[in-house]
């Protein structure tokens, strides 16, 4: 997601447990209303054990239970829109709109993630039957299935108060695995985290939920992050945050006596490829819709297209001057908290060291961005790697390529991406599939002819990616496939039917899609 | 699969690239004829770049292409059969009648793999097709699809030199993922190795398969492994081995600049249930089985039941006097190597201070291990973990406990393991429900009036479990399940039909199954 302030989770302890903090609204700079508290080791340790122990019964919740739990969550966060959108609003700066959009989401989010779970196949249920004649040796009856990992630590996201933070997909998806959820609220929004949180756990309480399905832990520093994760009844961790941050806590997780996997999505600049074709036909259409898309929520998305390549000359030129003509329309935005307009101002000021600087406003506030565009040659990118790197915030650089050679070249040295974007004539496309193709191994979504912001939550989605942008490009945070981060297979030998799960039942109660010797079927199976 | 001599992975390196080794038979303690070469870096590095470059013509390969070299090498392993059994039996003392079946094992594994690739569904194919008038905004066009990582290490295994080893089940399912592979030969078994490494360089080549896509590299000792696992292309590595040398990669690789995924199975003592009413029932049969499954192979596989609880009193007398008398009338075997001779000879013995000694042959040569079993009450593995851990090789300790209750408890300080069985009536199982859901959180596979050794290679198959019997509990390394290890999803959105892989083409040319707007079809998509 990019460089936040959570990035002193790699460095030491900025709080004392038990300590008491306040929001701040960053367009003011003003504190808010409200103390919220870091939690002590032993709250800590008595909110893990809760989950523990309430683990195997949640684990026994059925599809249709799980899927009541995460309605019954929906229903109460559109029922309480109002006030946590306000609320989101004064800690984040985001727009009322934008707020109102990802409380949508993140309902519809959670509604998906029902679906998945009232349907009933997603825990690949295999069944191979015994043979008990095979020669030279019978045939065992072996089934598996997806189960629960067990407690899962949800660290919220800065730039996403809502759909990535206390009840967003992390927490839907590893509710639905049958998991024990322990949020870690993200400090800049611990009011809206705290909103979010109470309607959670009442959502959960009102359907009979064991108490420790879920609880809410708030830290202004990483002490209780990094306790949490070190626990060693916490079985997965979800991220979304800084580079620097996520891989403090996968270097954490990986060093543990049993270490756990940890889904932290990180770092993206998502190049974006403008082909020859594509520039001639509508180098203007382009240049409106990438500054939208580097501009939108104040250049604060994941998958902001931060590098942009275009074929060098005439038309290149015309390309690069409507950027910065539209760019210098852009009001100045504010920024989600001090720590990230620190840093974008930093980075912009660093950047004007290697490259031109085309559309650069000035701050009138310690929080806000003026939107800034950059522009260089691509043999500038091959010798300073570091122009690459995500500058979070509303800033695009441009990079005037001059042959194919040179876009092949950089998917050589690129950083793992969230997401590559092609804009291109179909003879354009034709021609850059040796690029589509060296784009593959690094990149989770290939976007032809749109936009990387605007996340689609569906059955296909991958918000992954190679290394840094996420931790382990094998899943994705967004999309129904989330919910393959906290599921493992548990395989049942020889087991009479009834002691046997009822997705793996002869008798295939739930009618759920299983794979019986090799083939898909809804069928029952013969005694 | 227990402390095997490559817990040297761990610590200094033993050995010079460039020097000379040879295979040494353990029953006889004589060098083998046969000079194989550690690799240098240089070496290295040349057979990482060749899989670098075989990675995308590979990838481009489609699932009939993949099946065919898979089908090609099983063919070619098959038609040496002699030659590669003759060698395996004087470099591991395993049985003539052992390694065949372990050879057509391996071969069953290619062609099932293959069967996977020919029938191509296994990619999980998803689409979401665009609503262009869907308010506020238009949905676009999502499909997604797995794709290969990129190289793969595989460490052969000392105790299954031909199904887990150069063409064994690592090798086949990063193979049939579509990834190049890197074989580190295991240095107890080099000559067989060499025998399947050129026989599947013979069967690639013969398919016009790029060179890179396999590679052999040998090591006296560790250096050659911990090169290939830091080097960044590489982007996964399959192990089967120690806990300490399974440990040591895990570690390698997360500490790497950009980490990647180990799938390391390690170590698990696989603990066996005999409930009252079972032991009531059929007590001598049980001991029968039990006695036949964790010596035969010479307790060298990784699911030997290690440890067995019985509940005290009469009948578990019995029992164990019953084990006892069967287990005096195995023969003293030869163990793989004098390391791990050296190794469960300290174990036994250090076992012999903690607990009674049942039956405890004594060795005639350096390689041999006579059978060993131990029992104990309850309270002392409370005390003592460490009679918990795997001791690799024909040995059993039998647990007396006192009620089910200290079954429960056993499931809440048990270390992760690949299976777990029970022996029960159906009175028994019914009573044992809470036991069989304490286990699920820490086993891969629960059997019930079986044996864990004799591992079906099948769909449903799950050989895995949490830390440390492996290093990723998600996983399998036995089974078609397996392939997901090497594949990751990549998302395409807004593609032109003529760009899509054929698997997500609107017109579905390979005819498999695909989950299209959340429905399971092998339809075609209309434009």
């Amino acid at each position: 997601m990019g460089v936040g302030d959570d990035s002193a989770l790699a460095s030491r302890p900025m709080t004392v447990s038990g300590s008491a903090f306040q929001a701040v609204n960053p367009a003011t700079g003003v504190a808010l209303p409200g103390e919220f508290v870091t939690a002590t080791s032993d709250q800590i340790e008595h909110s893990v054990n809760r989950a523990r122990e309430a683990a195997v019964p949640l684990s026994r919740f059925t599809g249709t239970q799980r899927a009541a739990m995460l309605r019954n969550v929906a229903a109460a966060l559109a029922s309480n829109e109002q006030e946590i959108v306000a609320r989101a609003h004064q800690e984040t700066a985001l727009t009322l709109d934008r707020l109102r959009g990802e409380l949508g989401r993140t309902v519809n989010q959670l509604r998906l993630f029902a679906s998945v779970c009232e349907e009933g196949s997603w825990v690949n249920a295999r069944i191979d039957t015994a043979q008990p004649e095979r020669k030279p040796l019978p045939k065992p009856d072996v089934r598996s299935m997806l189960r629960p990992l067990g407690p899962v630590v949800v660290f919220g996201a800065s730039n996403f108060p809502l759909a990535f933070s206390v009840a967003g997909g992390d927490t839907a998806s590893a509710l639905a695995a049958g998991n024990p959820v322990l949020v870690k609220a993200h400090p800049a929004h611990p009011g809206t985290s705290d909103l979010v949180g109470r309607v959670v756990s009442t959502a959960l309480k009102e359907l009979g939920v064991p108490e420790g399905a879920f609880a809410l832990l708030f830290d202004a520093g990483v002490e209780v992050g990094r306790a949490l994760v070190m626990n060693p009844f916490v079985k997965a961790v979800g991220f979304t945050g800084s580079h620097k941050a996520g891989r403090a806590l996968m270097d954490l997780a990986s060093a543990r006596p049993e270490p756990i996997p940890v889904f932290a999505e990180m770092s993206s600049s998502n190049p974006l490829f403008v082909l020859p074709g594509a520039l001639c036909e509508r180098g203007d259409q382009i240049a409106a819709g990438l500054v939208a898309s580097f501009t939108v929520g104040v250049g604060q998305f994941c998958t902001k297209p931060g590098i942009v390549f275009v074929q060098a000359g005439r038309r290149a030129d015309d390309f690069v001057a409507r950027i910065a003509e539209l760019a210098g329309g852009v009001n100045e935005g504010v920024l989600l908290t001090r720590g990230i307009a620190d840093k974008y101002r930093a980075g912009v000021k660093n950047r004007t060291g290697f490259v031109r600087s085309l559309a650069a406003g000035t701050q009138t506030q310690a929080c806000s961005a003026a939107v800034a565009v950059f522009k260089t040659e691509f043999a500038n990118i091959r010798s300073n790697r570091e122009l690459i790197e995500e500058l979070f915030g509303p800033s695009v650089l441009i990079v005037l390529y001059q042959d194919a050679s040179d876009l092949l070249e950089f998917t050589r040295f690129m950083p793992g991406q969230l997401t590559a974007t092609l804009h291109g004539t179909d003879a354009d496309l034709r021609q850059a599939s040796s690029l589509m193709e060296a784009l593959q191994p690094r990149v989770g979504r290939i976007i032809v002819n749109g936009y990387p912001t605007g996340v689609e939550v569906c059955h296909a989605m991958v918000h992954g990616g190679a290394y840094p942008a996420t931790s382990d490009s094998r899943f994705t945070s967004v999309g129904t496939l989330a919910i393959y981060r906290f599921a493992r297979p548990v395989c049942f030998q020889n087991f009479p039917d009834e002691a046997l799960p009822d997705e793996l039942k002869d008798a295939n109660p739930l009618g759920i899609l299983r794979f019986v010797n090799g083939q898909m079927s809804r069928e029952k199976i013969a005694p």
